[in-house]
């Protein structure tokens, strides 16, 4: 079941250069082999200006087009504000970063707070991508797909993903607001497209917002103390969330179908099938059988 | 089994004034019967200055001694900051609703962040001080008195309270993001107790802070909504605390121990007793039966 990666055409994008840094090099002088260019690859069309060369890019090293230019000092700001808490990145990193000027830097973005927007809206874009997932084979297995190409960038963005989420940033504003929520919207979007159920109560969308908030509280958890295998942490949201939607089932008589066809659909190997037999497993413990089955016979008249 | 300190006198003090307004109150003149006075009654010492005059307050109407108007300072703009977003209350609107001129506010706080922030310590302190609760009794039936205390508190802050959590807040600072964070540890911290297991794993943990998102976000959820009765929440977020409890049990085998003891202590008529017996009943539903039992019985040979 279930490896991590391709499956889609998942933008894999400004991840790599952050990774071999762990937010230390605060004072270091960056822009030498990690000037970040090519960016996201992604060749984001509809900006109009016909941003032509895509190939051989590689050889104009300073002399960008502006789209270019713009696409670079993103690309590196994003980079950097992975790395590290926004509070902690200068427009003079970011201009030493790419290899221009501070005035160019202003040239095209008014201040770091509108870079800061810019690069979040472009990784936020990048992770409501991760998202998708073909509708084929069991949910849980689907979701824990998801949830590894998730857990991934939660690893490659590691600090910056925190001092978003983390609220009370420096850098917080109406426009980061509006993009975290619109990447959970696109998370919950997700989820309720492979249910299929035609129309969700507002106890399921519920349901689906608050798993939504445990996986995130769950990964930033794990960013500041990593305890845990990243896989266990990726099992265990999948499995909570089967978890929690069945919760949402007993009392909403109308799931129930649904739940049983999700049910149909898992595989014994699968994160529902190994989570049924821990539970079996737990439940047979004889403490806890006596307790659950006087509990399930319900009040005695007295 | 901790109870932190009295576990009674919980302040029930701003509250009252915030419930008749709905937000829409933006332009109107407040500060007439509304001032706030006596503010928080919770005479809180140690500032030194002895503060004499706690009784009898009534009559020296605008004759308020130093402490007594910074108090009060602090009540109104708690009371302004539960109604609406920070950015909609203005020094002049505290100025106003406290009967005080604007340079008298600013004698007392160097702007309104500051004010902000030392109104949100005062609410954030009182609701620490509702998730005390005696260690008597189940434990889902302790947890759900302490969410009925939350959950009025969530109702009586509601604006205040969702600008603040949702983040982006233009007041998010260093400062409110220490005091959020204290109160979901104190949350976090009762819980634990409550649970007594003596040293929690990072599991357990990680599963009390992610529950504590929940509540959360389905508070927030609620309030925009209010799409089912308070009362529902409050039992619903009860018995998803008793599911990630159990399924953090069946991944950790030395905690079902405690699981056994904890079902041990519950009522057939409590949040745990409903929640079992709606799940044996979801679980007898045929299809959902038969795909259970064949995830419990494992892979096949094949």
């Amino acid at each position: 079941m279930a490896s991590r990666t391709p499956s889609a055409p998942i933008p894999s994008a400004p991840s790599p250069a952050a990774r071999p840094h762990r937010g230390t090099d605060k004072g270091a002088a960056p822009g030498k082999g990690t000037d970040g260019r090519g960016t996201d690859g992604r060749g984001t069309p509809g900006k109009g200006t016909g941003r032509a060369a895509d190939q051989g890019a590689e050889k104009q090293r300073r002399r960008l087009s502006v789209d270019e230019r713009r696409e670079q000092l993103i690309a590196v700001a994003l980079e950097l504000f992975s790395r590290r808490p926004p509070e902690e990145v200068s427009i003079d990193d970011i201009a030493a970063a790419a290899g221009a000027s501070r005035p160019l830097v202003y040239h095209y973005f008014p201040g770091k707070q509108a870079l800061y927007e810019e690069s979040l809206r472009r990784a936020g874009r990048e992770l409501a991508g991760r998202f998708e997932e073909p509708a084929e084979g069991p949910l849980s297995e689907r979701l824990y797909r998801v949830m590894g190409r998730y857990l991934d960038f939660v690893q490659s963005h590691g600090p910056g993903f925190a001092a978003l989420l983390r609220g009370g940033s420096v850098a917080a504003s109406a426009g980061t607001s509006a993009v975290i929520d619109e990447v959970r919207q696109a998370a919950a979007d997700q989820i309720l497209a492979h249910l299929a159920v035609p129309v969700p109560s507002p106890g399921l969308r519920l349901t689906v917002r608050a798993w939504i908030a445990n996986a995130e509280i769950t990964s930033l958890e794990w960013l500041a103390e990593r305890s845990v295998p990243l896989e266990e942490l990726q099992l265990h949201l999948v499995q909570e969330f089967v978890a929690a939607l069945t919760l949402t089932a007993a009392r909403e008589p109308a799931l129930a179908a649904e739940l049983a066809g999700f049910f149909a659909g898992e595989r014994p190997d699968g994160p529902t099938g190994l989570l049924v037999r821990d539970l079996a497993g737990l439940f047979a413990v004889p403490g806890i059988a006596d307790s659950l089955a006087a509990l399930a016979a319900g009040p005695t008249a007295d």
